[in-house]
């Protein structure tokens, strides 16, 4: 979260807002106070979730806009959308977002995106979804990887109290700590410095273990670190 | 932990108990009141280490033998070597490890073994250390995958309260739930179930990633589970 002078956030962009993670964690940042922009391959869908999220959180400023649009006013981009959407959505944007803008990426590669098991994981040629952003986004756009061990179903519902980590991978302290703000304005949730972007080859699967943990447990899990 | 009839422990080989995660399974293990066999390739080292035990945990039983003749009185036997040893100590023990037994594979491949950084880990191509593991084993021999997030420092350091999640990967819920058993024996470790043995190839690489952790905020981090 950035506060110019007067105080004031500056707003965030959700890449893939409309979607579950996205979604919720709109509700949980517009609530935290700082201006949402929901970005949405289509317009119509993103002024819906706008809406939808106004009526969840009254006190939240939030817009939709097409992605390529949404992006170009936020000094930070969430990029929540599935595996099978990273690419292409990582292609459209190449002329809209801009050097210097922060890319968070919650992408996780479950199997689940060729139609394999949600408890399963792809290869990334690049290492990790994280690393294809990266390699994707426009000279100057810096990656972070985040959010990949929250459960959308409880941060989408408010009246659950968090009280879980975020693994932030990443490879400038200064950028990770940008994040770790974000993280910090969402009450219940703790940032983790897990070390360079290519520890996401290590978090980004922990989705899939989460759900396997859920399906036995019938339970939203989440991750916590210990000694910290 | 299993019982016979009259509750006496049956006893648990620890094939590496001389390393560091080895030993400090065995002091817990040990001060649980399981008699332990310290399974090592030098049977000195192996009556040495239990020589040590013994000290620490004066209540405790420990044997050193070395490992092909430590694996033969134990229903569970927990495999707690480098990478680097893992295949060479399991086809030593090809003819020792008996049907029905019970191997407990602690192994991580980090790519220390090759001398690259124990922040990363090597593509296994089992998939896993611990499914070469069972590829390896005598047949009738079933793989568990357990105690790679729990810190070796910490587990000796008995004056330690400890607070953390031991991940357990298996195919047979009935396997797990004898793992389970002895998790729960060390005070302060709760067992998860993560589903089966091919989640190790998930879980394994969490210990480069808490080495991660712990470079970066001085700290011996282990990991729990939020929501169970």
């Amino acid at each position: 979260m950035t506060a110019d002078a007067g105080g004031k956030s500056s707003p965030i962009c959700i890449v893939g807002g409309t979607g579950a993670l996205g979604f919720g964690l709109a509700l949980r940042l517009g609530r935290a106070g700082i201006p949402i922009i929901i970005g949405s391959r289509d317009e119509d869908r993103a002024h819906e979730a706008a809406h939808r999220a106004t009526e969840a959180v009254p006190t939240g400023s939030y817009t939709g806009h097409q992605n390529a649009e949404a992006v170009t006013e936020a000094e930070i981009v969430i990029l929540s959308v599935p595996f099978r959407s990273q690419s292409e959505t990582l292609t459209n944007l190449k002329n809209a977002l801009k050097a210097d803008q922060l890319l968070v990426d919650a992408t996780v590669p479950l199997a689940a995106a060729v139609s394999g098991k949600a408890t399963r994981t792809l290869g990334v040629w690049q290492g990790s979804a994280a690393q294809q952003a990266q390699e994707m986004a426009p000279d100057g756009v810096r990656v972070v990887s985040a959010f990949h061990t929250v459960s959308a179903a409880l941060l989408s519902d408010l009246d659950h109290k968090l009280d879980e980590d975020v693994l932030i991978c990443g490879d400038r302290l200064e950028d990770k700590a940008k994040v770790a703000d974000l993280v910090n304005a969402i009450e219940g949730l703790r940032p983790v410095d897990c070390g360079p972007l290519e520890m996401a080859r290590i978090v980004e699967p922990l989705t899939a273990l989460i759900i396997s943990i859920n399906v036995r447990n019938k339970v939203r899990a989440g991750i916590k670190i210990t000694g910290l």
